[in-house]
């Protein structure tokens, strides 16, 4: 096994965040490469997300944000396992993001689990007759439903979101990210967007 | 008529904030008393927010406050006539006072016209109850219950709270006297109270 010095492990760790012991794993895994090192963090990170989603969440913080002077207003509840993680200024600068995200792209739900069924359905109906409406057969107009779908989903669900302040990654990444980086499991718990003299 | 004083007139100002032809006429309405014509002013303020009630408001603020770093959230919507007041420092002011209100005395409804009707007959048939079971006859009963309905609607509506700043007034009273101030109809438009973790 290649020997990895301190001053590579503090490399990987500058530029990912991660622990010591995962930095050193990382560059021994990938015989020392600095990028393959931090993509392999990257992906493990991602797994170690998947194995978290299933731990329960009673911490966080509840956080907002006033836009425009007043024009637009969010309410945000973000969720972590413990209150020294909701305190660290990593938590709190995601917590701020995505109220951010909130008042700037507007979503209708958390998660596409929030979706009434019966919306879901009806935008289904929708584009299905709109691809056979294009002349489209059967089996690739369900393709292009699903694909539309998908848009669907990532117009009015948060986590399904392009993440507005770097659009090549999704909100649900940006939030894996800091499952991985704070080693706990994050949920959104839910929001509120008010915009001036648009209630009900 | 007595003769009323640009001195007079300052210090009326200065207690109530009414414009100068307003406190003028006070004055000399109350023969130059300066604490009758706080007070003449004040029931005039009241009278002059029940004809402004009826204005539309189009224009206002989003306002929010997080308390206890992040334990409780509230977000609110005051709405008054023109964008020019929404700017100005005592409306900004009312605004926060009325988030901090939602967040200590975490209300339901703005006002008693959003209770629903079935949870108010409840509430009524509920007291009805318990004040035949203190062996009340009817019409002393019917009057017991009027008296606990109101205080039951000044506990969940928030303009009929008693202002946590100043128990002595509710949340209408000031409000009325910011009408009073400002001239213009203000309303309050909806609000969110989030507290960490007790979601649905």
């Amino acid at each position: 096994m290649v020997d990895i010095s301190a001053s590579q492990v503090k490399d990987l760790r500058a530029v990912t965040g991660a622990g010591v012991l995962d930095c050193k794993k990382a560059l021994q895994e990938t015989g020392g490469d600095l990028d393959k090192a931090a993509e392999f963090l990257r992906t493990q990170g991602l797994a170690d997300a998947q194995k978290k989603a299933g731990r329960s969440t009673n911490e966080g913080l509840i956080d907002s944000y006033i836009h425009m002077n007043g024009k637009i207003g969010v309410l945000l509840e973000i969720n972590c396992e413990t209150d020294f993680v909701a305190r660290t200024e990593q938590f709190q600068s995601l917590a701020h993001d995505l109220c951010m995200q909130v008042a700037a792209a507007d979503p209708s739900y958390v998660d596409r689990e929030e979706v009434p069924e019966e919306i879901v359905q009806q935008e289904r109906r929708i584009l299905m007759d709109q691809a056979k409406g294009e002349g489209k057969p059967e089996e690739i107009a369900e393709k292009i439903v699903q694909g539309r779908l998908e848009k669907f989903f990532s117009q009015i669900c948060l986590v399904d979101q392009a993440f507005i302040k770097d659009p090549d990654r999704t909100v649900e990444e940006l939030i894996k990210e800091q499952v991985a980086t704070l080693g706990e499991n994050i949920q959104v718990c839910r929001f509120t967007r008010y915009a001036l003299g648009e209630s009900d």
